[in-house]
């Protein structure tokens, strides 16, 4: 039992939950350390309250205001490429907690994967992993180019373009951040422009995401 | 100009930021402030950085962890009954970010109101105010009987009832906690159960939501 806050592997989770280094994260609470387990994810380290740790130590490398009664060390998983046959590029989106929790629509909605593009928020920071609800478990994540997602692409643009309509499942939706939305050229760089018929003012990016694999996937159902 | 912490104005503000009292609530940041000159609420107390209060006195009444450059003080207001044809109505969502984003949500899509069961956070706490991005100024909310709000009722209960298909876009969409969903009760009040078709996990009660507004709205498009 880890009884001194000088020891290292405290020290280590200390600063894992400033910054993401050695391509190491930390996931704290039981519904998401379960999670892990679920997905078949094996921690680096694990630490359990009063067996492993002193609670007070443990609480005291939490990130979460009330503490925590487990906590653990992963490694990054990040794929090779992007995984369809419905993928989600985002672009911008820099928000950790719409990052999640769009993982966690890609996970309801069974999109591949989710492909981050410049000026993503990182999907294993902490705010991210916890709005995820545990999908970045399942989710395959990677740093792609749009041009290496499924065709067709389709730029979701507010008020622009066709109304968005599920088609075959298949292709990659492409979501932007929700003030500035998605640049000229990677409009450019998609097959369509389609857009979420809306009554007044705007989503945010992971309600536009989600609502889009919504529509792209239900008609998938028997 | 405001140049003392003890000012009485500070402290009301203080005050409201810990818990709403006497119908008055806290919107900071100049988008919310902007949407609520939009949508016609005149503030009770308006403080600009720099105009009416010194910045540093300002941040120091902010609930926001950078600080804001202008704050305001409005008088709660409460609808009287459910407004529809089609309306939103929460049961044990008890997270206030979630309230805040329904509203949004409920905002996009063009609901008549948001009905508060028992167990709601409390759509006029800062974190639901900041997650609404203003909606709030322009949905009606309303703590209403589940048997006041517009029929059909259609509780969402994950893997149960229909497939969720938008009808004429009237009626009441019922939706409760993420965990313990609705009660049976609730469900027995309702003249329909229906579902949103996922492939894995769960949706969380703000995308359950907007994903089942989107699918009550789109066919009223032309």
């Amino acid at each position: 039992m880890i009884t001194s806050a000088q020891n290292p592997l405290l020290k280590e989770i200390k600063r894992l939950q400033r910054k993401r280094e050695g391509g190491r994260f930390v996931a704290e609470g039981e519904d998401l350390v379960a999670a892990a387990d679920a997905a078949g994810w094996r921690a680096v380290h694990r630490l359990e309250a009063g067996i492993d740790v002193e609670p007070a130590l443990l609480d005291g490398v939490s990130a979460l205001g009330s503490g925590t009664r487990v906590l653990a060390v992963y490694e990054q998983r990040w794929a090779e490429a992007p995984v369809g046959p419905l993928a989600l590029y985002l672009h911008g989106v820099g928000d950790p907690g719409n990052v999640g929790t769009i993982l966690r629509g890609a996970l309801a909605f069974g999109a591949g994967s989710v492909v981050l593009g410049p000026g993503c928020a990182d999907p294993y920071g902490g705010k991210a992993v916890r709005a995820s609800m545990g999908a970045l478990f399942s989710v395959p994540v990677v740093r792609a180019a749009l041009g290496d997602c499924p065709a067709p692409r389709i730029a979701l643009v507010a008020r622009e373009g066709a109304v968005l309509r599920g088609t075959d499942g298949a292709g990659t939706l492409v979501v932007g951040a929700e003030r500035t939305g998605l640049p000229d050229e990677v409009v450019a760089g998609c097959e369509a422009v389609a857009h979420i018929p809306i009554a007044g003012e705007s989503l945010n990016a992971a309600m536009a995401a989600t609502v889009a694999l919504y529509e792209f996937t239900k008609r998938l159902e028997p």
